[in-house]
């Protein structure tokens, strides 16, 4: 039982600046704190509500800004990927591939994660069972790769509403083998719930990433921002930068009573 | 932010010898552990599955029992009641009347449970959403009293399955004003599940009532009983006595990180 | 296969006046149209979502009208019984006692009214699956009573909204043996929808009820009103009584063909 | 308003011969029967429970088959696409573009999808509200291509389950302005629910088409295979195809009922 790791940043990569202050304030947020952090940025949101939502500065603009935070801050970086010919260079770059909770059983584009060698991220879909994830990361290791995550994000429950079964997170655990992340910032989406983009509850960020790591995971993956009410996607559900670092002291607290190593 | 309390005992109370041993060990650990603990028992299951289920001691023969509980280890006591007409005597003896999840709605019955000037505890029903239990407290203070507590103990998920949607918790506090119980036995029952009776997965008892300690509330509502297995009613979801103490002592240490109260 | 019959009326008994104006109506219509009727109308409200809502005339003021009815227009009459002690009174005049849908479970309740020998028509509850209504049925049997109704009102879908699974039609008269009646009305309700009150979506009455008859049913119930919009309770779900002949003549149409009558 | 419309075949195209057989069949069914008829296979399964579940001939194999049978039985060809370069040789071939329901919000496939100017059918995903569907067909015209159908194929309902609303029905044409397909073999279906693949209750097929139906929709998707449970895929919710003629008749007197055409 290792201490809870993060991952953090972003939703998108909206800039090189943007991506950099971000990280860099991530880094010594962590530093600090002495918790490991993955950085994680979007280069595209490729399922937006709307068609006019943006969508981020694309996979070439965005490799080389992946490269200078892992080098520059010395910290692992993820991405998600949407399409099978995506897999390949990206996984030239980062060190954590993650696929969509939509997409998560699309065979090929599992294939071609796997196939990387990388770290595989995959997010349970909206609309599967927690015990049905040991199908999905079988694909991966049948796919060559056994170095999986797996990542709760909550379940449908009625329209435009997610819910999160706590009993997912050892379910998961125990089914798949692989680590299990807490997706405290999608979890409290509301899918589709402000017409033309999604809603979210930015207040129960730290109600569920408290729950879950009481529960017991290896990380939780945070969306965080200076400014989320600015950002592109997801701003309603992201945690303002500068209330990041008590959030996560929190968090670690109580992994240190989940996992017995509490003084 | 009073530290947590207990509400603790076996689901029926099966005989005066069995209460008072239930009643002891429970007192005996709440003492060791220094929590508050309030005594549980029904004396009648008045909506098992079947027909066949057996439903209890009766209210008469109840009454007595739990006076002596109350008197022999100085614990407050707990019963549920169904009848309009229970509450008057069931008041003068309990401490704290709950009513059912099922009956959260009936207007009737919660105005005669205020009657009685006790506390009363009542349960979110199944179909219920977190910010509507603001109308069934309502009707109890406006039946002049404003002595009540909430319960969370899951909602509908699709056929024969309750999930815990633990913003509930935040919810229901904020918007009732009462002290938030979670219930972590009923949460994880399996309503209808094992074809005339309703099944549990005790497994998630800790698990739940972790996630529910660690997002912060008033107290933990857990039957224990010294052989779920051969109780008459909700042993699959029953905590063992002796793993009991256990429990409450690691609740205790993420309550004191969820109220601030950490060393 | 007998033809759809109908159980039709206001929601409440709002005056004994408005009682026979709506029974009157419906009684023509009936007629006109060559199809069974049960006339329902409520004595009480017992669960509003409001301690404000109005409840009804009232047991001993309703018994009277509900006898009037029952001869002057030849047409049985149905309405819900809360409490046991109902039961008998309620059975001396009215010709079905109906089990409200969070009451389904209640022992005491299906038994007292099982005992009257009238007829009994239980909703199935929002929390239960259409294959556990086996059990209360049999509660109801064992009761001494096997003249049963069920009756399918929508079931939990996330918060404040139910959803009709139309499955549940076939699955209920297979394991439970009873004629199964859709309740168009109430499985459009939108639970607590309008913070003190309950929404609903008259528009989809029709739309369910064809869905409904098109699988198969025994009878349609469906609540309807000369202004629904000035009714006490489930104004927003009730048909405005010019529209309910229509609505019924096009039931019957697809009754035909589900029943293999047409010509 | 036009007569109901089907699209019907078996779930994958097995092989040359088989696909020939079933399309023969179907046309047969169809001139009988004077029904408007698309002929449906899937050259490849991109998203099977496991990684051992057989995915069809593929792509190139796939092509030459539909265009014989589009030219053989003058009947037009669907087909569902998983990748944004499938659309443009597809297009080229068949005359539906079938959007799988998990990539439902895949902005991309829809806008590569749109840009074949074939009518483009979009499955509404497990995971979505019916109005939420407005914001996908925005995508598909904005992306030049008006030629668009919904279809309604369930909505996750706790775990393993999907549950149809059939108020979503009307609400997609609604909103969105397209004709509204509803499909009766993957509604039925029970994702993941036999561990390694899915498991559906053809039982239900009739049922939920015969309700849609009544409902009033342009078209319902019917999968049919001459021998279901050889099926490599879905065959638990196929409908045998020497049964399939009778039900397609008794879905034509309820369209006929539906949209006033009865004599």
């Amino acid at each position: 039982d290792l201490p809870l790791a993060l991952i953090a940043g972003p939703c998108q990569m909206e800039s090189r600046d943007h991506a950099l202050e971000c990280a860099a304030a991530i880094k010594e947020i962590a530093t600090r704190l002495n918790v490991g952090v993955v950085f994680k940025a979007s280069f595209d949101k490729a399922n937006r509500t709307s068609i006019k939502g943006a969508r981020g500065m694309g996979l070439s603009a965005a490799l080389p800004v992946f490269a200078e935070i892992r080098e520059r801050y010395g910290m692992p970086v993820l991405t998600d990927v949407h399409e099978n010919d995506q897999c390949a260079p990206v996984g030239e770059v980062v060190d954590v591939l993650q696929i969509p909770a939509f997409l998560c059983r699309q065979t090929d584009l599992l294939i071609a994660a796997a196939a990387t060698g990388r770290v595989v991220n995959v997010k349970k879909g909206q609309f599967l069972a927690p015990w049905d994830m040991k199908n999905v990361v079988a694909k991966l290791i049948e796919g060559g790769n056994p170095n999986v995550l797996v990542t709760e994000r909550g379940v449908s429950f009625g329209y435009n509403t997610l819910v999160t079964d706590m009993r997912a997170l050892p379910i998961m655990a125990e089914t798949t083998g692989a680590p299990v992340i807490f997706d405290a910032t999608h979890s409290v989406q509301q899918p589709g719930g402000q017409g033309t983009s999604s809603g979210g509850q930015r207040e129960f960020v730290p109600v569920l990433a408290r729950a879950a790591v009481a529960v017991g995971v290896a990380g939780v993956f945070i969306e965080t921002h200076p400014d989320p009410d600015k950002a592109p996607s997801d701003g309603p559900n992201m945690v303002p930068l500068n209330q990041f670092e008590a959030l996560v002291a929190r968090l670690q607290a109580f992994d240190r009573i989940a996992k017995d190593r509490a003084a």
